[in-house]
Order: structure tokens, then C-alpha cells, then sequence
């Protein structure tokens, strides 16, 4: 930034300012402002004024403490404790003098945020420390705690980050914006390997870098000129975690990507989370994994994270809003304001409209929308799904029948989204006595997984949250969920003991504990082997629910081949993805509507059928596009 | 090329020749696989040997005699006077060593080629020099001249050019060929600045790079990250001289483009020609041209030409074939064979689809064409043109009643094309006593372009090619066309003569000689302006065609605006495009029939009016691309 830059912005900012406050520097870090005052007590006083300058500067703002106007870390710890109700349960506070910020960690935040903000703004008033709070997860999460770890140890670089990605973002866009383009790198006519490309004249955006499950080998086309080399790209977006969204981001830092990734929180550690095990199970099934954990802390690094609702410039010309999704924690629906009133885009990411026992429904509801880049998974003419209530009781039958006849249920899920649905599931009805009381052991990242809900309850539904929060009601407590933590020979115990529910990684049957499951519980006709996820094309998943008994499992175990002797179910009605109505709903319900959609993230068949759909009950312009598209708005 | 290559290469060559013919090298120049030999005289002997050869190895073959085996230039001059009769009119031979190879101008070219080759391979059995022919043109024309010597004097140049360019298309395809893509850098929802890209995983051609008639500085996208860097570029595909599809081709050579533009030769010295004219124009009227005439040098130094019908390599996956397109002299219905049977593209290029006067009909036929990219310009409902009869008729009464009241009639033409058309008409009307005979003027760059017209009378129609190579039947010496070859002073003292007929460019009235026509002959209300050809949005001649009296003339002459007193008429039926019907029956009678059509070259009414129209009436995926969109095929 010149430093002409720099003097317009600092006076812009004095002029908006109260006169008796302060301001000795302004700089910009990522998409935020950050204010320099000699005068943070003063500040703190207006609990109006962040909220004034945000809106009248259009930018997301901060205000820190010039150094040299605050109270010693110890005062301040004293007066920290002195100042937040004990019942808050501070866990530990972290002093960050290079920008006079203490972070404090507790077991009620809320506490010590006190209504509207007001304890901590008394708290930085006392101290001239600007208090930020995080939660201690209710069940202890490694994710959480090595993420939080290792952005601590990095802030001096990613400070440097922050400034270099702050003079990009709110630089001058150098030519007009008169377009605004969509390529589809993959994720069309297909579920997986999600990756599109939005470029105007002066900025490229990435949304999702992911794998195509059970077609390793097919991986977003980022080779296409218009995406290579890959630091031409300026921001990446993902909208949640799941690996056909995420599994390649760490591979564009190998390739030369430097640049920040745009997420929520909990995106960013669920995806450290599963791009982990993704290598793991890589080097476990002897692919060599196309990239490094060093890669994944550098995804992690350079993510910027974004609150659902808030307005972030991630480049020039470009303002992401991520709104929720209902589809898993921290999916999210991405809103693109594209020029200055120019256009709008939205990413849908993969949307669940009703809510369900985890999530509030996806948000369809925007200031603009003219295009909408729109999942597909469920866009099939006949796609519906049970309700809820009758599939919850189907789950129930099965689970009796099977536990009557000595079996045991093995579900293929998720780790993240599913694995919690049927964890709430499965405890209410043993608590409500709608199946018998049985251990539901937990295998691969679930466990983990669902610690991480724990860690970020408000992206949970509001009453989940409630519960989540007071240790005695968390229904991801109770006793029947044990986690396989004893490898192959636990399985082996577990196989041979009473009855029992297992909910198993990889959701689709691709690779991962499910595997083992397979082999030892599969050939026995009294188990049951039952879907309650979308299994798509290619992945054993899908063969096994259309009737192929004799499966390969690749080299695992002893047996390469096995023949299924166990019943096989499906149950819809638990997808964290829309039906079909649930799609038309969601663009039926927007207001406005927009103009175009491109239907992905489904099948041939899909795709057609709902954009067909789409097109004569709504009268708007879709498409079906193919991989390798490019699409020009308006 | 590596020696294993060639190995490889010459023995396939020499298992396909007669063992009594001697292979001594085997050579890729450009497209064209080059056999030298000892045994130049044998293989002049059997006149199917040369296509056998091209069949089998899929090539086009040249044969030349290794160095040392033929008649010294003197006894060879001697030899090749015996054996060609006199009346070939040879006019100069040409002695190239280093190919081996003697240029044979005559002014009756057919005499020295003899029927089915025969007096050409008795040339070469004698003397042991390839002999190719060219025509000494009936009109001298200084284009074909100066490319001629041009080319001449660059010839070991270019000769390395092409070893450099053939190497590069030989070679194996590094990827698979399992997609085709067409980007759209220009041409769409408009007329002018035509531009696309085909890429394939291996390769990225440009076809065409014009500008747009009356919107100056809207240029193709050649920014965009399909196309940029230039230098990315393996070739170039022009498919017509015009300037909205030509003017900008030097231009890539200014920006790091070096490699070759295929085209017909009439087109290339077209397009010389035109492109020269541009430069001067745009200096003329006060604008920096974007390039220089050494950039239109080095265009036609790297244009490899391609007969109609003929099947050229143009890169490792891609084959091109051009064919008649009855629009221009030398224009041409472009087909793209993608990888091996992979898939096909045609780009119509502009077309005329019934035959005109001056060509046959657009060719529409070809072995596959699963796609086709095609113009629009006169698409919409109501685009019917007046049969030519009719057409003529009108023309006649115009000329006629301005005329007899002692006016003057200025056809804006473009110089390529619709003036050698009118030429046509405006003589046999004359000659037949339908309009009074009187001195018709040709301004502008008409009389070369005509001369070009006559180098290359194997573009023409059957009948007219057997005029012009009669000096007396030829129509364009008729003693009526007159150049207009003394500046302002000649046309003020033709302005102030008796009535005759003026045919000027630009044929748009953007700018060029037309404007002075504009200014001395427009406010007198005896004269007549006829438009006989289609007006672009945006130019001055489609504002004065939709009523437009009051003009500017752009600070030429005295008087800056100027009002219009005379006659403005319009008649079409001499367009070079086809008109609604001629575009859809080129569609109906393809044979098979494209899948999928884009419509382009036309404004948004006439690509949206002619798309819905094929879609209803063949049944074909059509659409209206807008431009920097990318289609993917299959």
C-alpha cells in the first residue's frame, strides 16, 4: 500500500471518529481494518462505535491498543479475573503484546463476552488489552487443540501474511469490471471433485479444491490455462470440509499457491482433521499421497477465517458472505458481490433446506442474487426422501430385527455430519426405549469429529447448543458411544462379543475402518449393513447397495475377495443433502430469485432432471453444465 | 525430431516406394512430409505414386531431388522452353538449389501443368527439378507481386520456420485427446472482432482475430488466461481476409506470437492487402495503429497455405480441411478433425450458400461434423433476401432514375468481394443496354483487390474463370472501370462531371475514400447512395440506412457535420452472407447433420432468432453464446 493510500485511509478513519478518541495508525490485515489507538479505554466505552465505523467504512474493523498504553500482563490477569464471574471457568489466558490482544479461554464465553459485549468492553476499559474469547471444547478435541497451537506459535508470519493479503484485497481493481466468468474445473454431471473458478479482469477465486470418491485419479482440471499457474489464483473459498469439497486445497500450496483460504472456523479444523487422514489412509492402501501434512499446516496457516453473515472483501473487486448450510458444521452457502453493484453469485455448496437435529436449514435469503452455481445430488425426478420421523423408525426396526437375531448393524458414515445425526438418533431412542440399550462404537475420525461440534456449538441448531453446554444433557456423552481405539484387535473382540451398533468410516465404503468391518461381519447373514448416506457412482458403496454381493476389498486383510452374506439396507431420510423438493424449495423460497442456475454436484441424471425442473416451474435459465465449461454474467 | 523418429519415419516411407525409386532423406517442412531423392526422374514417371504415397502415410508428400542430380539451370531453362508450348506465355523461371525446385510463371499456367500433370512430370523426368507453376496474373496486381518477391527473398527463412513448425506437429500428443473445447474471444451477440479458441489437452488453436467495424478498441480477448501468453498459441486458422476477422492477426506477432497462420493464399494476400490498408487508414485519421507493416510481413512470412480439400496437419491431435465458403475470394468453411476420430468441429466462417456471379456455393458437406460454430449475420425472421434477378432489376432502376436526373449513384463497398459482384453486375448491365454505359469509378483499395481476384482463378466459378483467362472476355478490363488514382482533385472534378457510378470503401462507411464521396456528393439530392451490403451496429452506414440525415465526418474535409439531401437507398440480394434461408438450408441439408451449433456473427435478435429456429426445425442442440464463454465437446 503507497503511502498515499495510507493517509487517505487514516483520514478517512479520523473523520469518523469521535474527537476524543484517538487514532495513531491504521493498516490493513487480510479483509480487516485494524484501528491503532492511544485511547482504547475510551473505546471500549461506545459498544456502538465498531459497528458505525464497519458500516460507514465498509470494512470489517478492529481497534487495538497502541503499545504502550496497556496494564502489565499480571495487573491484567488480576483484574481479568476480578472483572468475569467465576462460573465462567477461565481456563487460561494468553498475553499477545505485538497487537494488545489477550486471548482468554473459558467454558462459558458468554460470561465473560456479558450481555451485548458488555464485560468485555469493561475488560479492555480496565486493562487497554483487547480481550478476545474462545471456548474450551466440552469433549476435549486433538484438532482443535493443535489448530489452536499451531496458529498461536505461527502469528508473527501470519501477521506478515495478513499485511501482504491486506494491501491485495483493498488495492484499486486496475481495469473495469464488465464480467464476470464461472469455469467449472470439475464437479459437473458428477458428485466429486468439486472446483470452480470465478475470474472477473482483475481477480481469480477458487471455491472447493476436492477428490472424487472411488475414482482416485479424477482430480479437478487445475492444469486448464485458465487456472494454471495456480499463484495467478488470489483467494480460495471453500464451503465445507467434506474431502470431494476439500481433499486437494493442501496440494495447490505444493504447487506453488501462497495465497489465503476463506472459510469457517470449524471448515478449517475439520478439514485439517480429514486432509490428514486422507494421507494417512493414502500411505495405509500404498498410493503415495499427492502432497504432505507439511501442506496441510500451511492450509491451515493461511486460512482467514469468516463468520457466517459477515461481509468480507477477499479481493478488489470481489465480497464473500458465507451463510449456513444445514449440510454439515461450518458448510456453508458462499455469497460473491462481484464489482461495486456489478453482480452476484451464489455457491450453494452441498445444502440441507429443512433443518434437522444438527443444523438450522440452509439460508436462501440474500440482498442480490442473479446466478446460483446449485447441488444437484438429489436432482433426480424421483429423489424423495422419507421424512424424517418414518425414517427414524425404519432405523429403529432394523436395529430390533437384527439385534433379535443376535446381529450386529454396521453403518458406513460420514466421520463428519452423518456420524452425529445417527449418534443423536441412536441415544434418543435407546433413552426413549425404541431399541435396547447397546453399545454404538465409534470408528475412524467420528469420535474426534464430533468433539469438534462440541468445540463450536454456535453453528449447531439452538437447542443442541443449550444441551452441548451443560455437561449432564450433552448427548454426545453418554456411556454407549466407545470409541475403536484398539486397532484390528478390538475389532476382532467386538465382532464376537453381544450385539452392537458400529458407525464406521469411510461413508461410501471407499477405504478406511469400514473395510475391516466388512470382512469380519459381512459373510455372517445375521448382521445388517445399513446406508443411511448418499453412495456415489463408482464407489464400492454404491455397487454393495445395488446388489453386488461379491466384493473386492483390495488388498486388505487376508481376504481380497468376499462374499456378503449380511442383510444390506438403505435408508434416506438422514442425507445432510436436500431431496428433491427440499432443492425446489430452496429456489422456490428465494427472494429474489436469480436468473441462471448451473445445476452440478449430481449425476448425468440428476443435473437434467433438476434443472429441467428448475427451468418449467420457475421460468429461470439453467444449465447443465459439463466439466471444463466456461459460463459468462450477466 | 529425434533420429529415432526419423529412423522410424524413412523406413516407413521407403517400404511404401518401389524399390527402383531411391529415398535419400525424409523431412517434415511444415505440414508437408518431404522426400528427397537420387532418383528424382522415376518418380516423375508414375503419376499416382505421389497421392498413393499421401493416402497411405496420411501426409501431404512433396518429392525432392537430392542435391546433385539434376541439369545445371541453363540446359534446364533450355529443356522446359522445348517441352512447354509457346502459347503457355512463360513469363520468368526461378532456380531454387537448395530445394531443388524451379518456380515456372506463365501466363497460361494450364498449358505448363498439361492434362493430369503430364507436361509437369515430363519436365521434371528431363531436367530432375521439381517445376511448380504460377499464374502470371491477367491484372497486374502489386500485392501478389511484392508477397511473391517477398516470400522469394525469405525463403531459407522460412525454410527453417517450417523444419521448426513441422516438428512440432509430427510429434506424439503428450495427453490424451479426451475433450475438445472452443473459447469465444469475440464475435458474439455481434458482428466484428471474430476470435475463438479450440484447445485440446495438447494443443490451442486461434481461428481468426478481426476487429469490429465502428466500435474501434473493442478487440478480442486475447488477455484471458485461455489464450495469454501468446506464444501459447500452435497455430493460427484464418477464414476469410476480411477485417472483422483479419486485422488483428499481425498484432499476435507484435505480442510473442511467432508461430504459423494457416489460410488459402488469395487469402493471404488479401489479407495483406487490407491489413496494410488499415495501417494507413488509421494513421490517416489521427490514430496510432496497434501495429506496423513489419508485423503484416511477418503475418504472410508465417502463413503456410492450404488448398481447399486438402487434409493439413496443424498440430499432433488437430487436422484441418478448408472448403469453398462463397463469400470472399479464398474464403473458407474451416473443418477441425480432433484427435484420432475423437471428434469434429466446423467453423462456418462467413458463407454464401447459393452461387453467386463470382464463387460456387458454401461446401456442407463432410465425412463428420459433430459440431459446428456458425454465423448468423442475416439470422433473424425476417432476414430474406430479394432474389439476385430481382436485386439486379432494382439496382437498375436506381442507377436509371438518378441517372436521368443527371445524378450520380456511390456504392459503398467493401473492396473484397461485394465490389467485384457489382463490377460483374454494372458491366453486363451495361453491355446489355439495362443501365446507359458510363465511366464507373473504383476508389479505394477495389482495383487491387479485383487484380488479386484474377491471380487466383481457380476460386472462381467454372464460367467466370474461363472469362478472365481470356483477356478479351475479361470482364474486369471492361473499358469503363477507371481507377481513382488522383487524390481529392480527381474526385472533386468526377463529383462536378457528368453522372456515372462510384464504388468506394469502406463498405460500412467507417472511414477511407467513402467520406469524401459522403461529402461532395451527399447534400446534392440528384445523387443516390445505395447500400448494397450489410451495415454492423455502431457504423455511420447503419445510421444513415435507419434514416440518419445529419452525419459526421470525423474531421475530415472542411466541413466537420454535414446533412444528407440525397437519395439513400438499399438493396440486398449482393450480400456475400447468406440470408435466413441460405443459413438454415446450409443446416438442413448437412449431411450428417452437427449435434450440437453455436451461433455467432450476428447481433443478439439474429444469433437468438436463427438458434431457436434450428432447434425447432432440425432438432439440433443449438445455442447463443455470449463471448469468453468455453464450450466443452463431446
Amino acid at each position: 500500500m503507497s503511502d498515499h493510500d495510507n493517509t487517505t485511509l487514516h483520514d478517512r478513519v479520523t473523520a469518523e471518529v469521535p474527537p476524543e478518541l484517538d487514532v495513531t495508525d491504521v493498516q490493513y490485515e487480510g479483509p480487516d481494518l485494524v484501528i491503532y489507538t492511544n485511547t482504547p479505554r475510551e473505546f471500549a466505552k461506545d459498544g456502538d462505535i465498531l459497528s458505525t465505523l464497519a458500516r460507514t467504512l465498509r470494512k470489517r474493523v478492529t481497534i487495538r491498543p497502541a503499545p504502550g498504553t496497556q496494564s502489565s500482563p499480571s495487573e491484567a490477569e488480576a483484574k481479568i479475573h476480578e472483572i468475569v464471574p467465576d462460573d465462567a471457568g477461565i481456563q487460561n489466558l494468553d498475553f499477545h503484546s505485538t497487537v494488545g490482544e489477550v486471548l482468554i479461554e473459558a467454558k462459558k464465553p458468554g460470561l465473560v463476552i456479558g450481555s451485548y459485549g458488555q464485560t468485555l468492553r469493561e475488560i479492555t476499559q480496565a486493562i487497554g488489552w483487547n480481550a478476545e474469547v474462545i471456548r474450551t471444547p466440552p469433549i476435549e478435541s486433538s484438532t482443535v487443540e493443535n489448530v489452536r497451537n499451531f496458529l498461536t506459535q505461527e502469528r508473527d508470519e501470519r501477521r506478515e501474511f495478513l499485511e501482504r493479503v491486506g494491501e491485495q484485497i483493498h488495492g484499486e481493481p486496475t481495469k473495469d469490471v464488465d464480467w464476470v466468468r464461472v469455469t467449472t474445473l470439475g464437479c459437473c454431471r458428477e458428485v466429486g471433485r468439486a472446483s470452480f473458478l470465478i475470474h472477473t479482469p482483475n481477480t481469480k477465486i477458487l471455491v472447493d479444491c476436492g477428490d472424487k470418491p472411488g475414482a482416485e485419479g479424477e482430480v479437478p482440471y487445475l492444469h486448464v490455462p485458465e487456472a494454471a499457474p495456480l499463484n495467478s489464483i488470489d483467494a480460495v473459498v471453500l464451503t465445507h470440509a467434506h474431502l470431494d469439497h476439500s481433499a486437494l486445497l493442501p496440494l495447490l500450496f505444493k504447487y506453488g499457491y501462497d495465497g489465503p483460504i476463506y472459510t469457517t472456523e470449524p471448515t478449517r479444523d475439520l478439514m485439517g482433521l480429514l486432509t490428514l487422514d486422507y494421507l494417512s489412509v493414502a500411505s495405509k492402501e500404498g498410493r503415495t499421497p499427492p502432497y504432505s501434512s507439511e501442506q496441510v499446516r500451511k492450509a491451515i496457516k493461511r486460512t482467514i477465517p469468516v463468520k457466517y453473515g459477515d461481509v468480507t472483501d477477499i479481493a478488489p473487486d470481489i465480497k464473500l458472505t458465507m451463510h449456513n448450510a444445514g449440510h454439515i458444521l461450518g458448510s456453508a452457502v458462499s455469497h460473491f458481490h462481484v464489482g461495486n453493484g456489478f453482480y452476484n453469485i451464489v455457491f450453494s455448496g452441498d445444502i440441507h433446506y429443512e433443518p434437522t437435529r444438527l443444523f438450522n436449514g440452509a439460508v436462501n435469503d440474500f440482498p442480490r442474487a442473479e446466478a446460483m452455481i446449485m447441488e444437484s445430488t438429489y436432482g433426480r425426478r424421483n429423489d424423495y426422501q422419507t421424512d424424517t420421523d418414518e425414517s427414524e423408525q425404519r432405523v429403529h426396526e432394523i436395529i430390533n430385527e437384527t439385534y433379535e437375531q443376535d446381529g450386529t448393524t454396521v453403518i458406513p458414515a460420514f466421520a463428519v455430519g452423518r456420524s452425529q445425526e445417527l449418534m443423536l438418533v441412536l441415544e434418543e431412542a435407546m433413552r426413549e426405549g425404541d431399541i435396547p440399550t447397546m453399545p454404538i462404537y465409534l470408528d475412524g475420525m467420528i469420535r474426534e469429529a464430533t468433539a469438534i461440534h462440541t468445540a463450536y456449538p454456535e453453528y449447531l441448531r439452538d437447542g443442541l447448543r443449550q444441551r452441548i453446554l451443560h455437561e449432564d444433557e450433552n448427548p454426545f456423552l453418554a456411556d454407549q458411544f466407545q470409541q475403536v481405539d484398539g486397532g484390528q484387535e478390538m475389532r476382532e473382540e467386538i465382532a464376537s462379543d453381544d450385539p452392537s451398533i458400529i458407525l464406521s468410516t469411510s461413508g461410501m465404503v471407499t477405504g478406511g475402518p469400514i473395510m475391516s468391518w466388512l470382512e469380519l461381519l459381512g459373510p455372517d447373514a445375521d448382521n445388517t449393513l445399513l446406508f443411511v448416506g448418499y453412495q456415489a457412482e463408482g464407489t464400492l458403496g454404491r455397487r454393495i447397495e445395488s446388489g453386488r454381493t461379491e466384493v473386492s476389498l483390495n488388498g486388505r486383510g487376508n481376504a481380497d475377495r468376499l462374499t456378503l452374506a449380511c442383510r444390506i439396507e438403505s435408508v434416506s431420510g438422514f442425507s445432510g443433502h436436500a431431496d428433491r423438493a427440499g432443492l425446489e424449495e430452496f429456489v422456490g423460497e428465494m427472494n429474489p430469485r436469480p436468473e441462471t442456475i448451473l445445476c452440478v454436484h449430481g449425476d448425468d441424471q440428476a443435473t437434467d432432471q433438476l434443472s429441467s425442473a428448475l427451468y418449467q416451474k420457475y421460468n429461470v435459465r439453467t444449465y447443465q453444465p459439463k466439466n471444463l465449461e466456461t459460463f459468462r454474467f450477466p
